[in-house]
Parts: C-alpha cells; sequence; structure tokens
C-alpha cells in the first residue's frame, strides 16, 4: 500500500486534453494564437522567438547566473558524452557479420516548462543529449510570458545549445503542434519534457493515438531518502524538503534502521520548513510523505526496490555495499554528501528520470533516448553456404515457403 | 504519399479489446478460461504447461529442425551479447564521479503468437536477450491448440531458454493478463512481442492506461529493397515475395535505378508467386506494393529514410557507399547475398523491428530493451566544495531555496 501512486485517472483532464488536441489538429496556427491568448494571456503576432530575440533577453541575465548555467551545461555534457560509443562488430557464423549504428533521431521536440516554474536546468537536461545525438531539427516549446517573451534563463540556454529558434506555445497545445506539426511549428519524431497533468496526458495520447514517441510517461517527483545510526538528521530533512518544495503530490519518503534518526529528522524537518518560501506547498507535501522503520539496510533496499523511486539517497557510510543492491531507480545519490540537488542541477547526470514506479521498466533519459540503434548484417558466399540450410529448415517449419526461396535461390546459385 | 500506411484506426477493435481488458482485470483467470475456450476452442483445466510437459512436447520434433533451431539460438545470443557492456566512470568536476549501471527489468512478459503462424523464431527473438540481460521472471504467453498443447517448436524454444513454464493464453486478453496479473499469470513490469491487431491494440491501450511498458509500437511488416543495374532481378523478386508471404497488409517496395532490373524483377515475381503455397496471400500484399524509378542510389535513400523501412536490403554491388546514408530503418542487409530471410531467423540481429515509420524515432529490440540504464554518482568533500556554489545559484534563479539549503547545509558543515 505504502509503494502505491496517487495515479487517479481525472477523466475531466483527458477530455480537455482530447478537445485541445482537436484543435491544434484542426486548426494549426490560428489555435496556438488563440489558446495561447487564453491561457497565457499573450497577444502574440508570431509564434517564436528568433536568434535576435534570445541574445537580448540572454544578455540581460547576471555573470554568477551564466557561469552557473555553463557549469551544468559542460558537466551534462561531458557525462552524456560518455554514454557514445561505437558498437563492436560480431561473426556470429563464418561469413556472417552483424553490428549496430547509432543514427540520431531526426526531428525531436522538447518541451520546456514555464507558468509558475521557470526551469532552464530541464531545457540543458533535454537539449545537451540532443545536440550530443546529433538530430538535425530540435523544436524547442515554451509558453511566453504575458509580454510575449520568455525568461532570460532559458533564452540562455538556447543560446548555450545554439538553438536559434523558440516557439512561444505551452501546454497540452505545444504538444499537440509538435505531434502533428503546424504551418509554423515542425512535426516531431519524439517529443521529450516535463509538464504539467495537461501536458503529460497530452504526451500519452498522442503516443497511443499516433505512435510519435516521446520520453517516458510522468508523475508526480519523488525521492527515497535510505538513512541508518551514521545519518545526519538536518542532511536528511533538507533533502527530503527540497523534494517537498516541488509541488503538493511530491512525495518524500524516508526509510531508516534508526527511530532515533527519524524523530530527529522530523524536528529537523519542522524546523528547516519554517524558512522556506515555499513552506505552503512542502508543509502539504510533507503531510503526504511517511517515514518508514526497518531492521535491516537489507530490508530498506527491499522496500526501496519495490517503491521504485526516482530519486535513491543512500544516506549511510554503508553506500558502497548497497549499490549492487539497487535494482529498480531512477538515479542514486550516494553517501552524506551527494544531495539530489546536485544531480537535478549540475553532477552531470540527467534529471529527466521515471517516477510513479516505471522505474520498474524505464530508465532515465540519456543520448540513448536521442537515437535508434539500428543493427547491420553482411553475409559473404561461404556465411549463405554456412548458415543458409538453417535457415531454409527455419521457414520450412514456419511455413514460409518465401522466406525459404530467398535462401535457396542464393544457394543453387 | 507513397510513403504513408494503412493505420486506419478501427473503432470496433478498440472496442472489443476495451471489453477483454476489462473482462481479464474483473475476472481474472475466470475470464481467460472461458475466452480461451471462446476463441482457441480449448477446455483447459490449468492456464498452464509445465517442465515435463514442454520437454515431452520438445522431444516429439525433428534432429534436423533441433539443430537449426539451436544454430539461431547461439547466434543470437552471440550478437546480444555484444551488446552487454561495462559503462564508464565520469569525474565531471574534481569529486563529482557519475556514471551508469545495467539493471534487468525484473518482470518481463512474452507474447508469442499462435494460430494460423507458428513462430517459435519470436520467442527466441525475444527469450535470448531477456535470458542475458538476466530478467528474474520470464512470464511466457502463447494460445494453445484446441487440444490445450502447444506446438512442438515453441515447446523445444522453451527448454532452450530454460523456460519451465508456458501459459496458455492468447490475444489481447493475454495481454490484459500480464499488464494486471490474474490469481495465475504474474503481473509484468514490460510486454514484449508481435500479435494481431487485437495483440497490438490491447498493447497501446495498456501502455496508455497503466503505463505498463511495451516494446514497441507495431503494424504490418514491410521491406523496402535498393537495386541498380548490378542486381540480380530473380533475388530480389524472392526477397520482395519473403515479405509478401507475411499477410495481406504487407509492403514490398522496390526502389531502382534501372528501369529494366524493375521490369525483370516485376516478371519474376509473378514466375515465382506460381510456386508458393501462399500465394494468394503474398499475391494480395503485392498489389499494395510498388516499385520507384529513381535516378541515382542517392535518390533510392533519401526515399528510404522518408518511408523508414523496417526491413531494407541494399542489393547493389555499392552497398559499403550506402551504409552512411542509411537514417531511418530498423534492420539493414547488405549486397546481394544476405537476404532478409536470413535475418528473420539466424543471422543473430533481432527480427522484432519497428513498422509503419517508427524506424524514424525507435530501434528494434535488443538487451537494452530488458534493462534500465541507472545512474549513480558520488561527491566527495572536494566535490561539494567545487560545485555546490553553482548548484545553490541554480537553485535560488529556479527559486526552489529547499534544493539550494540542501547544498548550503552541507557547505557550512
Amino acid at each position: 500500500m505504502l509503494c502505491k501512486r496517487n495515479t487517479d485517472e481525472d477523466r475531466s483532464v483527458a477530455e480537455r486534453v482530447q478537445q485541445l488536441i482537436s484543435d491544434v489538429r484542426s486548426h494549426g496556427d490560428q489555435a496556438l494564437f488563440e489558446l495561447t491568448l487564453r491561457f497565457d494571456k499573450a497577444a502574440l503576432d508570431r509564434l517564436y522567438l528568433d536568434k535576435a530575440d534570445l541574445e537580448e533577453l540572454a544578455a540581460a541575465i547576471g555573470d554568477a547566473e551564466k557561469e552557473a548555467l555553463n557549469v551544468a551545461c559542460e558537466n551534462i555534457r561531458k557525462f552524456h558524452q560518455s554514454q557514445i560509443r561505437d558498437e563492436q562488430q560480431v561473426e556470429t557464423t563464418p561469413g556472417v557479420t552483424c553490428w549496430r549504428e547509432n543514427r540520431p533521431i531526426e526531428r525531436v521536440g522538447l518541451y520546456i516548462p514555464g507558468g509558475t516554474a521557470v526551469l532552464p536546468s530541464t531545457f540543458l537536461m533535454v537539449g545537451v543529449p540532443a545536440r550530443l545525438a546529433g538530430c538535425k531539427e530540435i523544436v524547442v516549446c515554451t509558453p511566453p510570458q504575458a509580454d510575449g517573451k520568455i525568461n532570460g534563463y532559458i533564452a540562455y540556454c538556447a543560446v548555450l545549445l545554439q538553438i536559434d529558434r523558440v516557439y512561444l506555445v505551452g501546454g497540452a497545445q505545444a504538444i499537440a503542434a509538435m505531434a502533428f506539426g503546424t504551418e509554423t511549428i515542425p512535426k516531431a519524431d519524439k517529443i521529450f519534457g516535463p509538464g504539467n497533468q495537461y501536458v503529460t496526458k497530452a504526451k500519452t495520447m498522442i503516443l497511443s493515438a499516433t505512435g510519435t514517441a516521446i520520453d517516458m510517461p510522468a508523475g508526480p517527483s519523488e525521492v527515497l531518502v535510505i538513512a541508518d545510526e551514521t545519518s545526519r538528521p538536518d542532511f536528511l530533512a533538507a533533502d527530503l524538503l527540497a523534494q517537498a518544495e516541488h509541488g503538493i503530490d511530491s512525495q518524500s519518503i524516508l526509510v531508516s534502521t534508526s527511530s532515533d534518526i527519524i524523530d530527529r529528522t522530523i524536528e529537523a524537518i519542522y524546523t528547516q520548513l519554517r524558512e522556506l518560501p515555499r513552506a505552503a506547498i512542502a508543509g502539504k507535501a510533507i503531510e503526504n510523505s511517511y517515514a518508514v522503520k526497518v531492521d535491516t539496510l537489507e530490508q530498506a533496499m527491499t522496500f526501496s526496490n519495490t517503491y521504485a523511486p526516482e530519486h535513491l539517497i543512500l544516506e549511510t557510510d554503508l553506500w558502497q555495499e548497497l549499490i549492487g543492491k539497487v535494482s529498480n531507480a531512477g538515479s542514486v545519490f550516494l553517501g552524506h554528501l551527494s544531495p539530489e540537488s546536485v544531480g537535478d542541477y549540475a553532477s552531470g547526470t540527467n534529471h529527466t528520470l521515471p517516477t510513479s514506479g516505471f522505474a520498474r521498466a524505464y530508465s532515465g533519459v540519456s543520448v540513448d533516448s536521442f537515437v535508434k540503434k539500428i543493427t547491420f548484417q553482411h553475409i559473404s558466399p561461404a556465411g549463405i553456404r554456412h548458415l543458409g540450410p538453417a535457415v531454409e529448415v527455419l521457414a520450412e517449419l514456419e511455413g514460409l515457403q518465401a522466406h525459404k526461396n530467398a535462401v535457396s535461390i542464393r544457394l543453387k546459385d
């Protein structure tokens, strides 16, 4: 029961999203202008900002912020670069050579949320691997402010990523625009990025209806922290609150072998909470959260693997012994000095991660998410002689005579 | 227009599948017994065959067939084994170390079609990578024959794969059973395998409704063959017919720089067609297929990349020059002696591939499909000192004070 997430289907969301998708599909740009006026209060003449607009907005941000975004971008680049590796050729039978090659997905769509939270970090997390993969066309949508502009940090990320155009569309209408294409917005082969429940619903609906690929299904963010008597209650409390401030539906779970640590952490949570500007949100999320007392770290890991958390922090001296026991998690933070915030922004790992238990089957976003691995095979005269007869038998037993004939005609030759 | 696939949404299919899913979800095993009686005409006492049953059925098949299945299994194993590689650790900032580790998806469901086509090769194509990945639980569903048994070749594959139980359920009801679990059939985290339009619809519906992962959306099989004056019309015809015999909705496309080769290939198709047991099916599929005359191989590749074929055969002396130009395809066959049949069965590459243009965004099945890549990060005292200040700036600019505090509290320490 404790491992259940709140995933009640809200039918009214599905109906409204279906309507938005139909509008965009039928009326293209016109629908986007109208919806942007309705939802974002922005009366646009043009659905995008161009390079000059982006550079102007980017130039206005502070140097410390530029530097911090540069550091994040560079670390994300270094880690994701390491994911690109040539595949080896394998001769499975003498004369039969097989291998895979990476090819970028040509047209990708990136959704960057706006509204109450401005998330330049998300832009880097999807933009950097898209660039490294070599995607030809990177379509970026984000909701405009009421003045028709976007936040300077987002603009700065566009400049860092050498993206010369940002489309001013948000919500489910942005997802629909990238799935079907409009007069202005190019159609994408795969759509990435987080968003509110309308955005998420739109992504799963277009996946189901059109097969447009998406990064992954998404739910509220969550962290599971494993602690023992070596843990620091003030660090634990800070990590649990960092997750809680995301939204009232966030979940922060503490699993500890020590009751004393649990008690002191709860105390520290309420002390730290008072200082937070987003205390109202974090406080609500903490109400939905819980602490679990276990007898051993082994039990803690079993609980964690059943829960399959998006973020897992192993805040114990024994973190090295636990690595091998992690079977379901999105991203894992090791030891007392590895808070989730560092991975959220700048360690280099991706923060687009599977929530709601999807870590049982899904990985976080990586360069792999932006490429296809295409298999190739070459068969020599010796290869067809060696392997052909087995293929003839197999085609025959599956009753596929034409499959057999494609080999026989070559063997006869 | 030529690149469009027939993907008309059949609403009656969706409604019937929805009903089947609800039945299985509400009534579990009881629904499966009833549906199996209705659709497969099998009155079962038990929903599965056990190890002894499988070994008995497997023992009855011929030695040549056993040997051919062994060869296929071994080549698939060799090629997929090469896909498993350790990831490297990256120090993105001094003291900040990041890496990925593979973890198997713990419970996978494999659907093996039955009915008119018995496809042991499909069982190997999903079973071998599941075993290599180290999945703990491999749930296999296949429809029973009317006598409550299954084909001996399927049973032999189960023995080869050391799978001790095969569930006797087919169609959309099998997908629902694996998605939700029943008294007898375990719930799976991800479901693999091809099937008819009911199976395919059930997979996309459970993906959308529950987030249960699936291998990929699936449509009718297809091949695109690129030819020039160096090609052999009899080989081309055999390859086009091998695809055509799969089903009346299969597509076989010939793209050639030579009109003469096109004419002679069409002639060869009608000659070879006469000899085929599945001539009625292949003939229908050929009616839906077409040949395209292009001026250059470059144009042929552009057409192919727009079509994004499941299978691509480069049947020209110049195949080596074309490899780099392939951007969208599932699996590629190089030269005159590499018919698709060899990859369908035994070269070692996977035959579970993206159809209907999904090759623009999806890869075929591989060991990657059966694992998650979990990111890990460890931050040392030096690491938090180096990287912490940038994270503080980024958290501040996103307005997430608790994220900042999780770093500040450690820096102060």
